[in-house]
């Protein structure tokens, strides 16, 4: 940290939950500066092929987490980060969290998770669902088709699909697939919520995973009804996820003694409602204003943006009231893979003395656009946005006998900027303008990457000013819960951080992307919006080859 | 040779010309036995960037040889087969050769090319052009478009394109850039042709490449008329290379002194025809019936079958009269890369310790058909048959973060195996019906290959009993023209090799590639029949990316 400890500054520490780990961020309020962090990776991991507790292995896409591995982050990396920061843990006024989404778990009325319970402890399906546990296919599929048959209002506000990572499909699973855990389960929480409850005693739910993974809509969740439709026993369902709604920024409650004695942080400091890693990030950008669309790129790449106005966009994974910040309507828009899909090329289809994006990159900076004659589609794990299909595919076209590895790897990242382009074109057409691309996340130190983004876009790229955005952004939300700002976009401003217009779109490449953005379109539309429906066949082809093999 | 030699047999020389060396195969007369055989490089090799004669650089797309080097073959190679063969050329009663096509060179009205007068050593256009001298598309293009313009009724012959490579496309190009060695040429001749003249000292023409590659077509060239709408000077130029045509098998006159001196075999045997390395294969492989399709299979694959009535095959390279043996209309089609697509994908594509045929075909054989969900276009050196289009490109469809090297691989494999099959049914749906696939050339060998041809072609496969096919081949003509036989289809029945139903179609394995089979068909037909022109696009865009760098 750059930063010299000031004994007499406030502090406030925001702690970002990951999937392997979660970082503790010590930041002074005044100006955002960053003092000290520390990782604790949780003990657990990702149990995704047996359960810890019994050794036991679990179905196919199955991916659990241990809820006691979220209070060893509290116990461990925060007291090192305050320790790193060098201040005086009094300084600290208030802590924020945010969270991978949708992470969920059953508990009893109290909070305790249900696999904290001895009689419970080898039932999978009483541990914390990550957001990539992927085995609620085929009840996201029946809530889909049911909402579509029902007509629910809500479904558009979705894009018109809901995932089988939220809420609903993984606790339909759990009902049908475990009903007694089910039925045992007084309360369905977000991880995100959780761990508030946790350091403050009471129990909040924030209005972005409701929203956005919870179908909470005008004020409402789906109707009773309509839950009965996908299973009778599923009626009470909304009962488990309903409970006190705040918005983000607020204060969720004071810090406990006894989490005060996990953090070694004060007693009875501010505790900020819940978040998730993504939209607490564009307050950490100071991207709060409408308009501003932040791209936190990394394996895979979400996209959030506020507007001002109620709009449905076709294909996006959500709009929610406030879902970002209050008083603006929360887009979320995402692409399920981009630094995913250049690791596979590097890892699975690079030669030799060419298998490292520093060779590639390199090779394929030197060459002009279109020189590869090449376009690809970056579906190599399925589309979040806009068409909201995990079964179709990648694809390239253009290939000769005289096509060189770095040739390709420049397609690969093109093609995800197209697929950016696409996402930026569906907000400005359905009539939530985008007037800046903010990127955050590790692939914004892609120097190669960046000037590809902002020449396909043909726009200037902001870069985020802090290498942990969530962290960050967590911090900014509990600056505002510590009341130390009126709001979260007085809190972003005067402590996130972003560097505008680091890349600047060439004009004449900008030019010749438009061509080739053509045929991205043409791609995307044949393979995506009915022309061919040929990649879901080849999966299905796929996978019944594969399971009369196995 | 596993043969021992037999001093009251009688035997044949066939010589076969390749791109880069000749060969020389001793074969006894009575059952085709192969006794001796030795192969002798061209000097000069291909002259792609230099001409040897004055070190200076040859434009782009050229390709030139020099034809001294083909009278090498004779001087070296045919005596080293005898002397291997261990005979005595006594015993040697006739001599027959094959060639690449159209392999084309300018001579004077004796024979003699005119790279050999001093004056014109240090003329490209002087030279022999290669099959794969590439420079002259422009006056194809032209050919093509007056030729569709007018009606021409030969156009149809040839599935609609006259290719660059044939005998008009190089004879405009050399009228057009050098009109002085045009009107020096008295012969445009065929290198086919003319090392027959080379040993017989008498010029003959060969229905064969007059056909393919010379459009003749029921006994005329193109009309005069035609000519000069392509260029007024162009009129005469039938005349150049009209010549006394012989059938296959026919015997073109005797060897001479000096070719005896040459070859060390008896002066006044029989001297046969010209003939095609492609087309001679058929005889070599017992094919001569119609329907037995033989696929010569290398770095690209040549498809020849004869049929009993005359059809017009869209997209075909050609029908010609006797152009594979005489009483049947012999077709030819063409895939323009198979072997190098795969040599490609190990050089270029696969990753350490998968890059090479064995690691990558042990992997992908063991595979169930379909389990790597891919599909790919064939079309990594353009397509030459249907589409005829030289600027189409590979696509691959399928790809996902879980896909692997061999996997593509296959796909590669299969992709070859469908454009195999698609010319197949273009055959049989225009009425020229395929009993039999036979495989000849290097990639016969290729075991997991030869299966997926089985399966996806849904026939058993035979394969060729010999090594060297065209030498073969042409050893069976030289018996034809000594007499020893009465025609070729007697020969090829006494002297030809062919193991029937080496690989059996597994009929689930053929049901599925069925499936798959309808998804490339669905690809061939968007992007080659004009569903979306986007190849042809992205390889203007490439050419112009690369003019503009340049």
């Amino acid at each position: 940290m750059s930063v010299a400890a000031d004994s007499h500054a406030r502090y406030v520490v925001g702690v970002d939950y990951g999937t392997l780990s979660g970082r503790a961020l010590v930041v002074r309020v005044s100006d955002g500066a960053e003092v000290g962090t520390a990782v604790h990776p949780y003990r657990h991991a990702v149990m995704d092929t047996v359960l810890a507790a019994d050794g036991k292995a679990l179905p196919p896409d199955w991916a659990l987490q241990d809820p006691d591995d979220y209070r060893d982050v509290l116990r461990h990396a925060v007291p090192a980060a305050v320790a790193a920061a060098g201040i005086d843990p009094a300084q600290v006024v208030g802590i924020a969290t945010d969270f991978t989404a949708c992470t969920v778990l059953p508990t009893l009325a109290d909070g305790t998770p249900l696999c904290e319970l001895d009689e419970l402890r080898t039932r999978p399906h009483a541990y914390v669902k990550l957001w990539k546990h992927h085995a609620a296919q085929s009840h996201a599929d029946r809530i889909n088709a049911t909402a579509a048959q029902r007509g629910e209002p809500w479904l558009a506000r979705y894009g018109g699909k809901i995932s089988s990572e939220w809420q609903f499909a993984k606790g339909l699973q759990l009902l049908e697939e475990d009903p007694e855990v089910y039925h045992r389960a007084d309360r369905w929480i977000e991880a995100a919520d959780w761990i508030v409850w946790q350091l403050c005693g009471a129990e909040t739910r924030n209005v972005c995973t409701a929203g956005y993974k919870g179908i909470r809509q005008d004020g409402q969740y789906p109707s009773a009804d309509y839950l009965a439709a996908l299973n009778p026993d599923f009626t009470g369902f909304t009962e488990k996820i309903d409970g006190p709604l705040r918005e983000l920024g607020a204060r969720a409650g004071s810090l406990t003694a006894q989490a005060a004695a996990w953090t070694g942080l004060p007693e009875g400091i501010a505790v900020a409602v819940g978040n998730v890693d993504a939209h607490v990030t564009a307050a950490a950008a100071q991207a709060i204003e409408p308009g501003r669309l932040v791209a936190i790129m990394g394996t895979s790449t979400c996209h959030v943006v506020n507007g001002e106005k109620l709009a449905e966009v076709p294909g996006m994974c959500g709009v929610v009231e406030g879902g970002i910040s209050a008083g603006a309507w929360g887009y979320e828009a995402g692409q399920s893979g981009v630094g995913d899909i250049f690791g596979w090329f590097v890892d699975h289809a690079a030669p030799a003395g060419y298998d490292s994006h520093e060779v590639l990159s390199e090779l394929a900076a030197a060459q002009p656009v279109g020189a590869h004659g090449l376009v690809a589609l970056d579906w190599l794990n399925g589309n979040r946005s806009l068409l909201v299909n995990h079964e179709l595919s990648g694809l390239i076209v253009g290939l000769t006998l005289a096509t060189r590895p770095h040739e390709i790897y420049r397609a690969l990242l093109e093609s995800t900027a197209y697929g950016t382009r696409m996402i930026m074109e569906a907000f400005a057409e359905a009539g939530v303008p985008v007037t800046e691309l903010v990127i955050a996340g590790g692939l914004a130190a892609n120097t190669l990457l960046m000037q590809i983004y902002a020449d396909v876009t043909d726009r200037p790229l902001s870069l985020i000013g802090s290498a942990q955005g969530p962290a960050l952004g967590s911090a900014i939300h509990a600056a505002v819960a510590a009341g130390d700002y009126p709001d979260v976009a007085t809190a972003s401003a005067a402590m996130g951080r972003v560097e505008r217009a680091v890349f600047l779109p060439d004009p004449e490449r900008a030019r010749a992307y438009d061509a080739l953005y053509a045929e991205y379109r043409a791609l995307h539309d044949h393979f995506g919006r009915g022309g061919d429906d040929m990649m879901l066949r080849l999966r299905a082809i796929r996978n019944a080859a594969r399971g009369e093999q196995a």
